[in-house]
């Protein structure tokens, strides 16, 4: 059952690493249907290698599967697409903009390129901190942008916090508006690697349910003295703790993930106390974007380390591209009330 | 091309995680002949698994096709075997001793298995640490006796650090001939598994030299301002500076090699500074055991954490297992120089 054409006001693509995923979006931004394709960048990539197809095929082809039917019926509904769709490795590469960047400006920034059946699609570009050691995001920044106006707070001047937990962890600080530093943990793409390709993952068993008692347990060993001896030796425990019979197969993967987990949440705590991410915020400027069970996850390691204020955002990836759409005159404005209210939780 | 029977004393077995290396002994342990085979336990142990032989099956014929010809042909010739062959995993399980342990009671704990034919193998147990994290190791304590033999402080009462480097490093302290206390570190494995299995792999090539200055760059970012933010993040500027061009795609192996060896550098320190190690040594009390180019880079790790004077040992699982079999009366002692004079650079 596809959506009727004059509801319909923007064709949003959330297209990463793993994953496409494709909103229909009406009036003000309101989802009318959506969808997810395991056709992320990763895998389509490994095919143009593989073939002879070229990029342009490739991803035409994911684009078609993903919502063909929606750009062709509605050929007027313009398109806006973010996430490593816009890397070197993706359809088209979308240049990255430097970080102190002005979320306002994100929407002038995008670029284009054309499908064969004559679709433009509107690529967002990513970000690049090349301080330090250089840091790069391409995705998260339009989440960003959706959590903050998801919770009116784009006109807010004071320090805030967003965690987005997933393959690659961010921790993004923003205020006035502004991304101002952000920070990335491969937590998710190591948990896998070291379950999959590790003897780590040869004692696990996979049960029907989480075990958050080896998760809390996991976090703890993170932030105790024993986990000073940091992630590559206590990881170890995993297998030693199995072998006493302390921990047994089916919460190592949560002992492991608790683990991994809380020593990214440790580092949010070094870094703040180093004042490269803010160090003074109210309690509840810490912010989580993102799937709903890792989110979870976080939240609970945040509230063992001490953060209990933790908010969470949904759908921020729609509301963002939502708001790039608007910034960048493709849908028009309608005066909506804001998701949540000014007085909430939320100082500003 | 066999050794003479009326030369060989022992037939020793270094029988690990991924490979049997099978040496047979001469006269005051000298070695007649060695061989490596890549028939170690996790292979062995998956073959089981997928087949319907046995383990003692399976085990017997990796034995056989090691050094079968040496049995057969020297049936009076005594077999010690050290490392994951006693695990649970293993061809017998050779029990657990608890640390602290004397080393000189090792030949004392052997377990016996009698293969098809009739030759009987003494395996040496592990060890095993219950405190705090629970710490198991195996194979390890009998290249630590070698060393001591070998630098012939087995009658110190000095305190000395063996670093033993591999698939998962083992960190080994050592005082009166007594093990006190060890840590281990899954540094080798989460390297492969980096590089085989995240991203961090796609952007790398492998030259045909290895690349110093990554390499060193790499242990430099570990104990820098940056590397405080812990493993899960920086490993990521593998990709970032990969991006900028700072780093070819021919230096990252070597950086992340840094990067990883550098962290577990950094956690010697910092367990020497809270005493969990030792902590007044003299400059040449840390020791390195294992394989050469790896012990290279450890070396070179070290000296850019302020570690000058550090000793390496080769040979050690040689000189060990002939020191268990005198243990246990297997073989018999000759008084022979040991091959260090003790008024060398070692203190004993």
């Amino acid at each position: 059952l596809i959506a009727q054409d004059h509801d319909a006001q923007l064709i949003a693509l959330d297209w990463g690493t793993t994953s496409l995923r494709a909103y229909l979006l009406g009036e003000s931004g309101t989802t009318l249907e959506e969808r997810s394709l395991p056709l992320g960048v990763m895998r389509l990539h490994a095919e143009i290698e593989k073939s002879t197809a070229g990029v342009s095929e490739v991803f035409e082809r994911a684009f078609q599967q993903g919502c063909g039917d929606w750009a062709e019926s509605m050929a007027s509904v313009p398109i806006v697409a973010a996430g490593m769709v816009g890397s070197a490795n993706g359809w088209r590469e979308a240049p990255y903009l430097s970080v102190p960047f002005d979320l306002a400006h994100l929407g002038a920034k995008l670029t284009q390129v054309r499908t064969a059946r004559g679709n433009l699609i509107h690529i967002v570009p990513g970000l690049l901190q090349n301080i330090g050691l250089a840091n790069v995001m391409r995705g998260e920044e339009t989440q960003v942008l959706g959590a903050l106006t998801a919770c009116a707070l784009l006109k807010c001047e004071r320090d805030f916090l967003f965690g987005l937990p997933g393959t690659h962890s961010k921790w993004v600080y923003v205020s006035g508006r502004h991304i101002r530093h952000f920070e990335t943990f491969m937590t998710g793409e190591v948990y896998a690697a070291l379950c999959a390709h590790t003897i780590l993952g040869r004692g696990m068993r996979y049960g029907s349910q989480p075990d958050p008692l080896a998760f809390d347990r996991g976090v703890q060993v993170a932030g105790s003295a024993a986990g000073k001896a940091g992630i590559l030796s206590t990881i170890f425990s995993v297998r030693t703790l199995g072998i006493m019979g302390v921990l047994f197969p089916e919460g190592q993967p949560d002992y492991l993930s608790g683990l991994l987990i809380g020593y990214e949440v440790d580092s949010i705590s070094r870094l703040r106390s180093e004042q490269v991410l803010p160090a003074k915020m109210l309690p509840e400027a810490i912010v989580l974007v993102g799937e709903d069970s890792l989110c979870a996850r976080y939240l609970r390691a945040l509230k063992l380390h001490g953060y209990e204020d933790v908010q969470i955002v949904a759908n921020a990836a729609q509301r963002g591209l939502w708001e790039v759409a608007l910034q960048a005159g493709l849908v028009l404005s309608k005066q909506v009330p804001p998701a949540r209210k000014t007085e909430g939780p939320f100082p500003c």
